[in-house]
């Protein structure tokens, strides 16, 4: 096998890097993904999932990659979210991380640790470990982004099954806001924007009545916001 | 004097540059500063100003460090926009540019160039030259970005003098949200947020009947947002 083939420039270059939260909501609570790291540095410290960028690949590419591999995930809302690149902010040299913010539909995804993670699981973003590198900061920045874009774009609804309840939509906007809404309001706004499509299906298997199920209508959004419509909760 | 040092690694690295988009608003139209480029590639292409990340700078402090070094300039507003990373975006070879976007009082900036920066200048962003790298493309997001938060931000007073009339400020967002906007309406809904202290001045060595002076109340503002108001127009 051949060793490492080494690689000279004439100024210094950072290393780069992706790093990805992802949230996910169950009955409980807003959840983050986190990786138990295998190696050096913070081996043994939970860490968001990410890795190096390759050369032929874009940052996209390598956030997708990156979940993949560590994790076995494939979501599908995937931003960028910030790079984040303060000198000291790894133990091995200048590393920039670009980071990127992923929704999922938390039943969908069972995480399951590959190449150098050890472990991968679920934490409520309020209660993690002690997180590797700057990874703290980055998932604040990426609670301030969800908290900021729920009110303004409907992307709340990629953390729900495709059916949900009014209540269970409710229920996700005041655990991302960290509030209490008032129900009679709250299904005012929502049911005016005219989203939801009303569905002829009710709960399955709960034990108090069964409440409607909604379906959020992404075809009839794409064109109201065509239309210059502002969703705004 | 010593020639280039030279930086080996194990495994190539993408060069790391920033790029700013500084947004300027005059009488006419928003405006965008360009610098024309000195050097290949893309020598005598127009440009957004900006240059390679060093080693021991943050990346806040190289955005500030080349907008002063190409264009003289120290913008009071200035903050990530995004990282734009696909691998054929510059000829030399994968650079990734990690680009910010900047409000400047135009009046307050005649850009000088300097270092390798030939010219540079302002021009009406709905009509540059054709760009260099994928600069349009960036230029687009910044577009994108500041029309999105001038809604839900006061950062729009970032771009008029410190004391302004409401003629002056609609215009603002007229030119920056591309439509006409009702002047009862807007006037209505900005003076509700009582964010503007209205002045015993009025407009000096204007040929029609000198308007009303207002100022922007920073410190109120402040104060309101940590309530959890919420500007918006």
């Amino acid at each position: 096998m051949p060793g490492p083939v080494s690689h000279t420039y004439e100024y210094p270059r950072p290393a780069l890097t992706v790093d990805c939260v992802v949230f996910g909501l169950d009955d409980e609570d807003l959840k983050v993904l986190l990786i138990r790291r295998g190696v050096e540095p913070f081996a043994g410290r939970w860490a968001l999932p990410g890795g190096f960028v390759r050369m032929e690949e874009s940052l996209d590419d390598a956030a997708r990659r990156e979940l993949e591999e560590e994790a076995g995930i494939r979501p599908n809302h995937l931003e960028q979210l910030y790079t984040f690149g303060a000198p000291g902010r790894d133990p091995r040299g200048r590393v920039v991380t670009v980071a990127y913010f992923a929704l999922v539909k938390l039943s969908d995804h069972v995480p399951h640790a590959s190449t150098d993670a050890k472990e991968a699981a679920w934490f409520s973003v309020w209660d993690t470990p002690k997180l590797a590198f700057d990874h703290a900061e980055v998932l604040g920045t990426a609670l301030q982004r969800l908290k900021g874009k729920v009110r303004y774009q409907p992307i709340g609804f990629e953390l729900l099954p495709p059916k949900f309840t009014l209540t269970q939509l409710q229920r996700l906007y005041e655990v991302v806001l960290e509030r209490e809404l008032d129900k009679r309001n709250f299904r005012k706004k929502i049911l005016a924007m005219d989203l939801l499509e009303e569905l002829d299906e009710v709960e399955q298997d709960v034990s108090h009545r069964a409440a409607r199920l909604y379906r959020f209508d992404h075809k009839k959004y794409k064109q109201l916001e065509k239309a210059g419509f502002n969703f705004e909760l």
